[in-house]
């Protein structure tokens, strides 16, 4: 799989790229029946809502499920990110996000490299996220919102948000807020299970609670380039990664062939 | 301004009518200027979120401010609600919704109904919402949500919540919404200042909080049919009003007309 000119430039330009229908129904059936398993699972790595109870992110399940380490090394999240950083890259960060029905809380507008270079020293925005929708994204379980060039601005001013939700934030003010999106609109891709979406580091993003009767899993893959890891180990090595060994990406049938295997090596 | 047969035959069977552009840009600008204004007023009608300070909603407006008078008995407003009912209506709630950018709170699940019947014992669902958005209305700042066909399953059971905002309601349980949701689907119509939103009062709605950066203001109209008045004064009279004199619609004018009219009676 790889980027076409075209797309290139809409990275560039929008800073953002939006991928339907990556993976097929059947590769995502086998993924999906992981989910709920990592987040009932009673681990520091799974974050609760503020509820003490909902699920709200896991992090770094690639360490310890297959299926997960399957599509963290797939050649389809893994090679568009290699081809825009331009080089080889490791593993900075690994989600679930849940997003649950009901209770799946906000997250507040903030850049994701603002937080990286902030809490874990990573030099350059040569790191960026591909996310994978697990289930069908609509306008009623809580979409990614984004402002499409705001990636062009590099890192905005922001706060340390400690109390809006159970999870610490770097958060922009709302004047500028409102001037980036008054200058170029908010966007929310939408699409089914298997879609794909990759943006920017820098790009100013967000997302309602959900208050929906649908979940919205999404797995986030925050991947940089080796020569940007991060020189400060604050946060945990499961929030921030300190493995820096470039991935090889797996074939590109890894996640049907997951059950043959499996039941060969038992 | 009359609804059509087909209008009439939507609104039995989807439990709501959209109309966009009701009224002009000059009309509402006009609308809109008051809306500020009442949202500064420190007087009991006007309600604050949970944060003490941004506008969540102002009651009964139309019993002191001539623009919001005339909105509330404007023809265009007042007739659709009339041939639905079949017959005269009053006036039972009158309230400028505000779902400010930011901080704007969430609308938990809930019929009206459920709430006018238990608070006030109205008899009958012989009332209904008419909505006149303020602004535009998107998908990136709060739109009410909708289940389609929902008001056909009469009144169902709902809870007292008095925790979730500052504004007590009676919700409905979470079951029941994604039963109805998965069934007939959810819905949020959007469209332009000026557009109108009927629907009716046991139809299942909800709003999100407004994470975006523009304001979501609406007014809604709760006209009820004179002979089903309420029977229960528990509420303030403010909120649910003990005046069941039938509305005569102004003349379709009446917005454009307030300046010279209110210049010539100086």
């Amino acid at each position: 799989m790889k980027l076409t000119d075209e797309q290139l430039e809409t990275f560039d330009r929008e800073g953002y790229l939006f991928l339907p229908s990556v993976f097929s129904a059947e590769e995502m059936a086998i993924i999906n029946a992981e989910v709920p398993k990592i987040h009932a699972l009673q681990r520091e790595e799974v974050w609760r809502e503020a509820d003490g109870t909902t699920p709200r992110t896991a992090f770094a399940s690639h360490t310890y499920n297959e299926v997960m380490r399957r599509v963290t090394y797939h050649p389809r999240l893994v090679e568009p990110v290699m081809q825009i950083l331009d080089g080889p890259v490791y593993v900075h960060q690994h989600k679930v996000n849940a997003k649950a029905a009901f209770d799946g809380a906000v997250w507040q507008w903030h850049q994701d490299f603002g937080t990286w270079h902030r809490d874990d020293e990573m030099p350059e925005p040569r790191a960026m996220n591909i996310a994978l929708f697990l289930d069908d994204v609509t306008e009623f379980n809580g979409p990614l919102w984004i402002i499409p060039r705001s990636h062009k601005a590099g890192v905005l001013a922001a706060g340390h948000d400690l109390a809006t939700t159970s999870y610490p934030l770097w958060t922009l003010d709302r004047e500028t807020v409102r001037e980036m999106a008054d200058a170029y609109g908010i966007v929310a891709p939408k699409g089914r299970s298997g879609s794909v979406l990759m943006f920017h580091s820098n790009l100013v993003h967000a997302s309602s609670p959900n208050i929906g009767p649908w979940d919205r899993n999404i797995v986030y893959l925050s991947l940089c380039h080796v020569d940007n890891h991060i020189r400060k180990f604050k946060r945990p090595e499961w929030i921030a990664h300190r493995d820096f060994t470039p991935i090889v990406p797996l074939p590109d049938n890894c996640i049907l062939t997951i059950e043959e295997q499996t039941e060969a090596a038992e």
